[in-house]
């Protein structure tokens, strides 16, 4: 079957953008379209160009013989703001308020459109860097690392707070939590990380970052480095933050329980460089 | 800025494929590209022919007022069985076996290019089925509750074992488990579920189906109704099994703790009629 240029375009930004961050060689998409490859080069111009204009993402062409075309999702300035605004107007919402000053966040956190718009938007941020596997910590914090995941097309950890059969054997480490100071414990499958891989770490919510420096520590077990943190909601803190290098979305400015108010503000993700597009 | 057919084409690729299952006014994309509502028209019906061709998923047109098109994710019967096949391969693997005759999947479950296949799979088997809402149990199912949310578009809801602060008020169960006969908690937050919704379950593993009847229990408890059931694997078993109508994608024949055999084999996905496109 020949193709026509049009369905070329459809079926190779289908292609594209089911396959972020993975190098697609030309030969691929000549065989498939029978096309020559100069047909399909002038496609990936047209794709590159309507990507990069409204926002997609980019398109890295590698030349050679191991070459080929990358899709890498990344965002707008206009993106981020508007998924800021949009993720503020949906949490400052009163009845969120939880007692200990926490904030209501499942049903946001179930929201599957709200999680590819934040996946992009962080791995955006981290486009340019080199990450192996994502870690997060059970439960809420895995939502947002699968969508960081998709885009990045790296693998998920879940670090858990007990031990599961279902895990095999496992390493397991002791932290002090940074805001109620009790000795927790986290486990993590002994097959899930290899050593000298390099890790983004997530989660929902950081407080004084305990859980953080928790998923550090468990990094070093396995040998592994830390290739970032990103956090949707960062609260203010009256304690020492334990962790210095992140990058959050939001920033939970104050929160008074008794007039029940919550005040949002935007994260550091701009201070921290996280655009590329 | 006036748009060229093949601009117009990978744009709308992009912005239908981002939003399954929504329904986006044709007066948003002529808007968008300046163009005429017939020109908008020719574009979607090479999309149309390009999406089902080559199984990316089926448009559908609302005419009307109140019309546009809509993108419903679909798989075809070859994605079908090469994701079977797939799954096949990488879960046999003898030293996956755990003690119990369980299956250790974590990295699979964190493999979000098989995820995304897997979710894809499920929601073309519930393509037109009612389903306001995906339940799942904390944790190893909620990669899998998400992949399908984001291709149905509706929010997930996760069922804990515990009660967290950072829930609000919850609703607690009891059940029995089916394989080992213990009784356990399964807990959700009162603001997960509306009354009347329609629930699909899902879950990694299923032995007795157990797990799946608590979840049920739990839908009664929220005057919500059930829409489906969707289990990845399903283990093969000599009780009595406690939910009859289910999909699931693989089932775990036999295993040999002995001689540390796995034998698998495609689950009832095809007998239930999971096939849209």
């Amino acid at each position: 079957m020949k193709w026509k240029r049009s369905e070329r375009l459809v079926d190779m930004t289908s292609h594209l953008l089911e396959n972020p961050h993975s190098l697609i060689p030309l030969t691929f998409f000549s065989q498939r379209y029978q096309a020559a490859k100069s047909s399909i080069s002038e496609d990936l111009v047209i794709v590159k160009e309507t990507f990069e204009e409204n926002g997609t993402g980019k398109l890295i062409t590698v030349s050679g013989a191991a070459g080929g075309v990358k899709y890498i999702p990344t965002v707008t300035e206009t993106e981020v703001r508007e998924v800021m605004a949009l993720t503020k107007g949906i949490l400052s919402h009163t009845d969120r308020l939880l007692p200990g000053g926490y904030l209501y966040m499942t049903d946001f956190l179930g929201d599957p459109k709200m999680m590819d718009r934040i996946g992009k938007v962080f791995a955006s941020a981290f486009a340019e860097t080199e990450v192996d596997v994502i870690m997060t910590v059970a439960t809420k914090g895995i939502p947002i690392a699968n969508a960081i995941a998709r885009h990045l097309n790296v693998p998920v950890v879940i670090v858990r707070r007990d031990s599961k059969v279902t895990e095999g054997s496992t390493v397991s480490i002791n932290y002090v939590s940074g805001s109620t100071r009790r000795i927790q414990t986290m486990v993590l499958s002994k097959r899930s990380m290899k050593s000298g891989q390099r890790v983004l770490i997530t989660d929902d919510f950081m407080k004084a970052g305990g859980t953080m420096i928790g998923m550090k520590n468990l990094l070093e077990e396995f040998d592994c480095e830390l290739a970032g943190t990103a956090v949707l909601v960062e609260a203010e803190h009256t304690e020492e933050v334990l962790v210095d290098d992140y990058i959050s979305l939001i920033k939970l400015h104050a929160v008074n329980e008794k007039d029940r108010t919550i005040e949002l503000e935007e994260g550091n993700y701009f201070e921290k460089g996280g655009i590329v597009l």
